[in-house]
């Protein structure tokens, strides 16, 4: 019922499936209260969980017709494919664990469906690839969701540097820290146990988990790519097979230098992910915990806050776009993921989106080249590793 | 489709019908976007304007079935309560202009429905008392939406307060700082026009309009009453009829003293709420604009800061199920609107609430007087005044 | 040794007496360490208690010369008089009680030597006057030591006030809230008894004590006065005679309205002193705390932070001369209270000084002025009374 | 005049004589106001600059008997070491350019006089290293300057780590960011042009400038060496010599790792040296700007922040006594310098000291041994380096 709590006038909604986010899931009910609050798309159908009771209670508890509800992808894609085209949903959210990525992405494009994909693009490069592939040949748009970059302050961060009002990026620390697996009692709980486990996670810990959103931050504020990197990853808790900590310097396509610093085992640490942009004419801090404020350091000048608000006349139009309150009134995590339900969802329906806030394919790619560069260098005594992505 | 986003297994949603909220208001999408993150409310029906075509197309964009779409709430509570029980409206959201609050919300009731109402109650205090004797008449239940006191962390300062953590409360300071209004060219907007006139706005500006949020924020985190105030109000600006800035001294009802500040004339101010409370063992600070935290200060010990999220252990049960995400994801003010619905819905149905994130009737009921107080003290040169509501 | 830390080329230090300030006292120790940073003056002399022997130990361990250790300030002042003029104290810095602060200051004038006094200026308001008179019949300098109107940037704050950067001044909030005296067991102390004792401390306690510091910071800050004042005293411990805890409405000089709470019963604060003064085009929020740093709001622009140090461009000359490095390396109170020195000893060699640090004898009159107004005030249910500095 | 302006009862005050700061230096009056401020301590003798003139003058402006003023570091200690015990200095404090510290240093040590040295120790290690052993052949006492480390939440910070309050240290994120060298037209100045010039600054620019005192306070703080480190260094602006950017990964010798960012190139910047030292049951956040507060970040317990003030009695003891104020009352640079002043001069009175705001000469070889290893790191395409400081 709320699919246009936020839409422009005469604008229809977008119909979409998701697969994962059954009962008991943590991201799922994320997706669904930021396709609540994006105000153009509309949840029809669903695989939420392999479990048919679990998919069924779920879709119905989502007021969702039962026939709609699946134990399967497969199942739900030959099932909305067939319906007709004012009813069946224009794009597919998956949710689901990383393995089921790639199967699932590439046959909803085949399908004929467009896909947003939860972060991870998938369970390792070569899946990934596919994924990539898949896309070029289908023609339909992948989008991943990295909330962090669809903050209304981070999109100015991004649009300012764009502008040129930094120079020259001259250095730039990102930091995502975290505490939560700190001690070996943190290992029991459901979000825990997949993470720390190589068969379900992939080659990486929190370089993987965390470390691709500092990477994917870094590359989307700056409008440049991490080229080079020199990293140290470890398991800190006795026992673990994947790294829980780690660092690295890097290099800037625009000549720029920085570091990355990824951890899940510091204590008291909440979801510390923070990031400044040093350039020639001028610098940037931003804080993820404090989403609604943006530093502003700038040579012979006073320091500026800039603050996010509908009404706020200095910000960039698509920024102001993407605050559904004027200044004063905080937002957060769940808006800034509401930001990428509604631009994905107009980016689908053929509306011109400027600045998007869900990242694309290509971004999904080197996520996962970032993290085996960096597991590549930390195994060679810190040996600085290309970041590259190569095509099939 | 989004009724259950945030619900819990087996729950029911509420339906709910609104009054106002059609195309170009402001607060009717606040109200409906709250409501989608609630995830145990729908809305149903709507007279969202008195304009047929405004309330259809409205109503349509929204999903909902044109047949429940109306251009006045008569119309609306004669075909909502014609309807059989499983499908009609449940509560009636009220969001229409303050002068149809009173005659809006009692023949709701009457007509069988609970009404939760934008603040402020009624645009006096006669309709105000006539709101609620009808509330006792008919038995049903009635809120008021004052955000500020369901944002999580204030409601974690209202349960400290609550269980002698402070101690005796000695001294609150609270102030509601704006400056939209601060130029003669601000006065031509739509949210401004009804504000400056006494006409629509009744006989406070900035007192009723804001001061009446510090008011309710005091009464709620204190759980004490202001029981007497010495007020200086005044027309900042040429031509002004009504207050746009002003303060008070006043008395809790447990022995402590305060001041409240109110003014939508202070340059470069956004939204500015925010509070100090002091008492004998430890002290509290909260500002709206950065709502996730919550300074302790206490005698002997070194400072705290109490931050959000559904996983810190260490707040009270009932504001960890306020938050929708674990520490370190900040929300903002939509989910502290949504958990006025939330709350409301769950109240509807019959479930139980240990904190309610709206306010009760009594509280609407005390804003007018305290309004009412303030202009009599102010009018008198600052003699102080009772801030009493009289029944009947 | 340290007379020219700070000093500018060719400068000669000025020699000053001291009169109060022996073993145990808190503030004459704070007086010698500004001085000491002052770096253009220098302590020749002192009668630094009654104790004989105190006043020898106290001037010896100060590296003085013992002949010019005194038990009184009547031989102190008859000594240095005696002596040759390039050798005898330029000025007397009077850190005694505040019973001895009328008698001496006056016989020091008509000694011959100007005057600079620990704030208040006397224990009463006809002793003030007294004070006020000499100084008139003698043209000696007084000053008056209001450390917190000597931070660079509050002198900032003045600066940008005189200019016209905010426009009119509309409203003014400033707090001065402290706990240490919040609790019975706090009455011990030396520092607690002589305040809470009427006959030493005068009518006022907490509005004396620190009130007065908070009125002196909004007449500095503003340039205006405050005219009228209505407030609301009280004794919140049982058993005190004097007030701990109070505020005041007030209006300024120049058509603005504030509101002072002055409180040493806060538990958990320190010594949290703040004000924000909004106007009509700008507004500034400082706070002694954080003492670096100057916050600006104006209409229409993004915020800005304004921060202390010797070379940031922007600010005012006078401001950055009064920065002992540069930006980045935090001051704090004792170099404000050096500022005090600095200003007066070159105003005593006559060496003319742009915005002193230092409060004038008629700021001095006016604090007293102000308390009175506040008790009467309070003893009148809150009746609005007139700040009046009477002559004679 | 202020030996004993923060004195204990019956403390003799220490002499000193000072090589380098005449007029025109930047930190030779920081010297000699931490001297003042201390209150232990009293400049007796000076060669303040090779300029017989200079000397003079600075030196008389000083107070100082004019046959204590020297054009050179030899006649100044040949006539000092001549003077009766109780009259000569004590120990020199040498704040020349860094070529001159070793053969001055020496010749002090020999002449029997303590030495406090101005960060870096000496222009090379193997100078540094002469220092070291002149001290150990003398049995003189050493000290550096490393005023960060000095103070009090930087003390607390070292006290709780070294009493287990973090347990194990994981992760250390330390940078020391400025700008102003960030532009071609900033190396014109007297400070710029030294730093710019390997001649007179050494092999390390901005490593060695400032890199090495976020060094220093990484060891200071956790207890531990860095044992190994990665760095990447470089020169960002055309035609520079000396690195004025850089990072480095490292690993401590407890098994932690850290960052280490030390840049003069980022716009806006000032002085922004801060630390983070993440353990495995709670975590420090500490930034110089703001040195009065020190936040404590604990698994499974509500954030504190502990700030400065003499009556926090939670503080240390040895922190406690390096606030000259109690809470509220901020101090800055200049206080924590002072404090290095106070405690060199009790060690060298022979009075124990329980936690030295000075580093001792370790320290400082340890500084030139990182910075060594970092430049070899970065010529070394990253390639890990031992941080090894060999005798001899």
């Amino acid at each position: 019922f709320v699919k246009s709590v936020f839409g422009k006038d005469g604008m229809t909604s977008v119909r979409f499936a998701m697969v994962g986010g059954g009962g008991g899931a943590f991201i799922g009910p994320i997706h669904r209260m930021a396709a609540a609050l994006s105000g153009n798309c509309e949840l029809v159908a669903g695989a939420f969980s392999r479990d048919a009771h679990n998919s069924q209670a779920t879709g119905v508890q989502l007021g969702l017709d039962p026939h709609r509800c699946h134990a399967g992808w497969e199942t739900l894609l030959s099932d909305e494919a067939a319906r007709p085209e004012g009813q069946r949903a224009q794009f597919v959210a998956i949710v689901a664990p990383n393995a089921v990525h790639a199967p699932a992405a590439i046959a909803a494009m085949e399908a004929g469906f467009d896909v947003l994909l939860e972060k991870p693009l998938a369970d390792g490069l070569s899946a990934a690839r596919a994924i990539a592939q898949a896309a070029q040949r289908t023609g339909r748009l992948v989008g991943v969701t990295h909330p962090y970059i669809a903050y209304p302050m981070a999109l100015q961060a991004r649009a300012m540097v764009a502008k040129g009002e930094l120079g020259a990026v001259r250095r730039v620390a990102v930091s995502y820290i975290q505490g939560w697996l700190g001690a070996s009692e943190d290992e029991g709980g459901k979000q825990a146990a997949w993470r720390l486990d190589p068969a379900q996670a992939g080659p990486a810990g929190a370089f993987g988990d965390i470390g691709s959103h500092a990477f994917n931050l870094v590359e989307t504020l700056t409008g440049e790519t991490i080229v080079r990197l020199s990293a140290d990853l470890r398991a800190t808790l006795e026992g673990r097979r994947l790294d829980d900590d780690g660092a690295a310097l890097f290099a800037l396509s625009g000549g720029g230098k920085g570091t990355l610093i990824a951890s899940q085992v510091c204590a008291g640490e909440a979801n510390g992910l923070s990031i400044a942009i040093w350039g020639e004419k001028a610098s940037l801090h931003w804080a993820q915990q404090e989403p609604n404020a943006l530093r502003l350091l700038s040579r012979g000048k006073p320091e500026q806050v800039w603050r996010a608000g509908s009404d706020q006349a200095w910000l960039e139009e698509a920024v102001r776009t993407g605050c559904r309150t004027p200044g004063g009134h905080p937002e957060g995590f769940i808006e800034a993921f509401a930001n990428i339900y509604r631009d994905f969802s107009d980016t689908v329906a053929g509306r011109t989106v400027a600045m998007p806030a869900f990242a694309p394919i290509e971004a999904g790619l080197r996520c996962m080249a970032f993290v085996d560069a960096a597991i590549a260098s930390s195994s060679a005594d810190g040996r600085w590793h290309w970041v590259a992505v190569h095509n099939g």
